[in-house]
Formats: C-alpha cells, structure tokens, sequence
C-alpha cells in the first residue's frame, strides 16, 4: 500500500481529472483489462465494466486489455483460455462496451507493445522489482512460488498502459503501486531518450466493492458470485442457496450478519437504494422475502444485459472478428510506439 | 560455474556434436551474437567468429544475432549504437560471413521474437533468476546496479535461441547456466503445453582465449586491442605501444613476462606456430625483434580480412540491406514460432 499522503495525492489528482472527464474527454487515454481466468460477474460490472462503459460514451479513447498472458504468472496452465477470452468479449459486448468505439485486445497477439518490456526493464532495478508490495501479495494469495513472470508483470503491465500512451487507468487503492511504476518508467524513458510517454494518473474507484452473497470477496472459486452469463433461474438458485440466518428481522449488520448484508447491498447496489432502507421494507418477513426481493431486483437490473448476450453469444464469426480487429488496431498503435521507441533509443539501422 | 561432473558431460556432449558436424550439417542450427558495444577484433575473429564461416560453409543453419537490448543490461545510454551495429555487420561480412547463408539480424527488430520472453518468464522461478551465476559475475563487472533487463537476460537470451529452434551455442564454460536455463525453459514448455523446442547443447570452444597486448583480457575500454577495423599502421602503433620488458633474451613465461608473453602468444595465433618456438627464433633480438615479427603477421593474417572490410565500408545501403533482410527472415521465422506457441498454449481466439 502507498503511504497515506501519496495515497492523498493521487486521490485528489483523480478528483480533478474525474471533474474534467466530461469537459475534456478527447484528452484522456483510458487502459485497462481483465484476467480471462472465469466469468465476469456482478461485481465486475458494478465496480468497472460500467464505469469503462461510461467513458466511452463520454468520448474517451478507450482499450480493454485481455490479459492472457497474465494468466500464467501464478498458475501452470492456461486450460479453458480460449472459452474464457471469448466470453469475455461477449461479456464486454453485452455491457455495452461498443467495439467500434473501444479497443479490445488480447496481450498475446500484440508482439510490439510486449517487446517494450526488455527497454522497460532496463529502467527498473531488481530492488524495485522486488520490493512491489502487489505482487508480494498476488504471490502469497496464489500459493504459488513466485515465477519471473509475476515478479516482471508491473513492467508487462507498464507495457500495457504505455504503448497506447494510456493517461488513465481506473485502479483500486491497492494497484497504485503499479501505476506509481509506470510513471517511473516513462519518466525515466522519456529523460534518458527523448519524451515519448505520457505521465499516467490513477482513477481511484468510488464505487464500493460488492461483497460475495456470502459476504466474501466476490469470487468465482468460492461460488458466490452472480456471473453475467447466468440466467435468471440460475441466478435465483444461487441466491436461494445464499446462507443468512434464522433471525426474522431483517436488519443491515454486515459484521454479524454478513449473509443477510451481502443480500441487502446487492439490492441496494442494483437498485440505487440504501440498505436500511431495503431491510426496514422486508422487516420481519425474513430471510426468504429478502432472497426473493434481491433476485427480482438483480434479475431486472441484468435482464438488458443478458438480452444482449443471448442475442450475439450464438455468433462465434462476430466474436472473433471483434477480437481480430481489436489485435489489429492494437497492431498498429504498438508497432507506431515500438518505431518512436527505436527512433529515441538510436536503434535504427 | 557448472559443478565439475556437469561440465565433463558438456565437454562430452559438445565433442560428440563436433565429430558429427561434417558428417549431418543440417541436423545442427546454431545460434550466436554480439553486444554492439564496440569494434570486433582479432580476438573475437580466432575465439568466435572463425568457427562461424566453419559451421556456416559446412551446412549448418547459422544465425548471428546483434544483441542491442543487451547493451542496456548494465548501462544508461544507446550511445553511438548505430554505428557500433553497422560496423559489427561490416565486421562480419569481411570475416567471411555470408548473408546468403547465415541470418543476420537484431534483437530490437523481431517482435516476435521478443514476445517470448513472457511464457517463458512464468517458466523459472524468481529464485532461478537471482541465483544465476553469470548474471551476478557480470553485475559485479559492470559496477551498475542489477537492473530488471540483466536479472531476465538469461530468459531472453533462451528466446534468442529458441525462436528459431536453435541446437547448438557456441559458448565458453562460464555461459552454460545460460544454456542449462535454456535447455529446462524448453523442457519445461514442451511438458506443460507440447513439444515445440529442441533441447540446445553447448559447443565448447577449444580454442583458447586471445589475451590483449598487455596480457590482460582482450577489451576495446583496456586499449590492448587489435580492432579488425584498424588498418596495418594502426596495428603497427598499437603493438608498439604494447608494454613490454627490458630483457634481450625473448622468452615465453606468462606470469613474470606477460607482455612479452602475449605478443608470443598472438603471433602463434595467426601463424599457427608455437609459442616456444617464435621466442627461440627472436632469442637475444628483443621487444623490439618480437614486436616486428608480430606485426608483420597480424598484418598479413588480417590482410584478406581487411581487404574485404575496406571495399564493403562505404557501401551503406549494402549494409542496410543486409541487416533488413536478416531481420525480414527472423521475423519470418519468429511469428512462425510465436504461433506455434500461441497454439500449443491455446491462445487462439
């Protein structure tokens, strides 16, 4: 975690930038990705598949990143990738993400852009690595023993943001590390060589990270996430099976009750409502009216999405050919900086 | 350093290779490089470049790599690169290096290639990198603080040998954890995901190493080299220059008498006479008897060498065409690579 004061800083900075976003959206390059590694779900888009949809209705240049390589920094295999990537683009699709408007890419198909990790990684000592407070705790969270890949991705992921000459990057307060690194590098780059790069910002996040229905952290290895491809029925059983309590009373208690509380905030998150409110309204009708209000309420705030995903999941051809036109795009722009690069390094022969 | 037992099976492996290189030239691709951080000189011509124009005239699929993202490994700046890349060329071809046959091409020019570097970083451990001893003597030397670049170069060099399937590497003992690195990233892909790499093996030079005018190790920053780009005069001065000692019996003891020592050494070099007997012919003559007759077969063992150097120096668009077309056929060889890889870990979309 960055200290309190930097955290501040950046905190502020985004501030400002979030008040300019609709004034000066052509000045703004937003970056930013998931890890195909299962399904996206409620929480995913609450917290920032909305918000990615929102600037680009704004008229920010946007680019979603599928990270597949990212996949493989703390596991040893890349099974079911393939099914991943492309629920993931029908995902994105189904939010509202509008290819035509939005770059959605995939890291292993774009050479250029992953070539600027060797120059990146000559600006960055081993003690810098190393001390990457994230991916210390990526390790410990995997169990697995930290491979090269794990301990380089803040520079993969400099590579990401930098070849697009991204300027923001909608981040929780726990990956301000990374961007803290990326502004290292293109400041580095841009004094060692000449100015190339663009100075990044974090746009810290004030939507509050929907629990799981178990009050967890939403997760699709602990079963208690909604995921978008769900249909309503399977969302209804998943929320039946939710565990509360036998108190009648509803009440919002998420210390000790956080079953019942994890029902309260997805209603209220999907609702625009305040959880008091929602439990004052259910009172002492129990744990099943709350299951039931909170399907009605999810089923209604998913059922466009969904909509939408039923009407293009079928069509393997468009999907393909959103991502073989995004790599394309992605081609592009990365072999354009990868010449800037070059050009600056002196390395044209 | 390769424990004792480890080294023996190399030298083993490497002599077995070397009696069947004659006989199956094109089982064997091998794959060799330079940093561009200066001239080549006659060092670099016995201990290296000699046994590539053997290999290449042979049969075998040669490819010689200018590593110039190695030359930021230990150091802050790209200066006077182009030039250092476009002599290397030059160096090259007047060596006897045929572009038809061998691929001559630079790191910064083959994304693809490039690109490899993040499967196989998820491939070897954090642990792995900081425990390679190469990469820590060559910290040490360089006196620059161990940057991300030289901490992963081993897992980049194993790119440069891989792409292109590479099964054999020229290299001196303390460069085998590089090819053991290798040979467990393409044991280690091949498991995970299929067989896509052959297993490298070392070819240990037997030719022993060139020491500079002054007996310490040949280096351009230790001005006791012999450039391939210096003319006959040049030469002349600089083995004038040379330090020697003032006693008129020429002998040949490289411990007490070490500059002596080394012109014995590099006149047997490009006489193929011995050491002994050179100092036996010169005897009472002195320094300056043995500095005459060393210059006098520098000169004419680098003369064809020369000769070539000088009517293909002023030819600048021949140069780059040679470099654009080694790198036009790596990048050829590359993607073919990448896709495989993106196949086998099924990154296809």
């Amino acid at each position: 975690m960055p200290n309190e004061r930097s955290y501040e800083a950046s905190l502020r900075r985004s501030e400002e930038i979030e008040a300019d976003l609709a004034v000066h959206p052509r000045r703004y390059t937003m970056l930013t990705g998931d890890r195909p590694t299962g399904r996206l779900h409620l929480g995913h888009y609450l917290g920032s598949l909305k918000l990615r949809v929102e600037l680009q209705d704004m008229g920010v240049r946007t680019s979603v990143l599928i990270a597949d390589y990212q996949v493989i920094t703390d596991r040893d295999t890349t099974e079911h990738i393939q099914d991943n990537v492309r629920n993931m683009v029908i995902d994105y699709l189904a939010c509202g993400i509008d290819p035509a408007k939005t770059m959605i890419y995939t890291h292993s198909a774009v050479p250029a852009a992953n070539q600027l990790i060797l120059p990146f990684l000559s600006l960055v000592s081993e003690a810098e690595l190393l001390r990457n407070p994230t991916v210390k705790a990526e390790m410990a969270a995997s169990g697995h023993e930290l491979t090269g890949l794990l301990l380089t991705y803040p520079v993969h992921q400099s590579c990401d943001i930098l070849f697009c000459k991204g300027n923001i990057v909608p981040v929780g307060r726990d990956q301000l590390p990374h961007i803290e690194l990326t502004r290292s590098i293109a400041r580095r780059f841009n004094k060692r060589y000449r100015k190339i790069f663009p100075e990044v910002d974090a746009l810290l996040s004030s939507v509050p990270v929907l629990p799981g229905l178990d009050g967890r952290k939403m997760s699709k290895s602990y079963g208690n996430a909604i995921a978008l491809s769900m249909d309503a029925d399977e969302t209804a059983r998943a929320i039946r099976r939710a565990t509360t309590d036998s108190e009648r009373e509803i009440t919002f208690d998420p210390e000790r009750r956080p079953g019942v509380s994890a029902l309260l905030t997805t209603a209220a998150a999907v609702t625009g409502r305040d959880e008091c409110d929602i439990a004052a309204e259910i009172g002492r009708a129990g744990s099943g009216a709350l299951k039931a209000l909170t399907t009605e309420a999810v089923n209604s705030y998913l059922a466009p999405i969904r909509e939408r995903r039923h009407s293009i999941e079928g069509d393997l051809g468009y999907i393909r050919d959103v991502i073989a036109e995004g790599n394309r795009r992605a081609n592009v722009i990365a072999q354009d900086t990868l010449e800037e690069v070059r050009d600056a390094m002196g390395m044209l022969y």
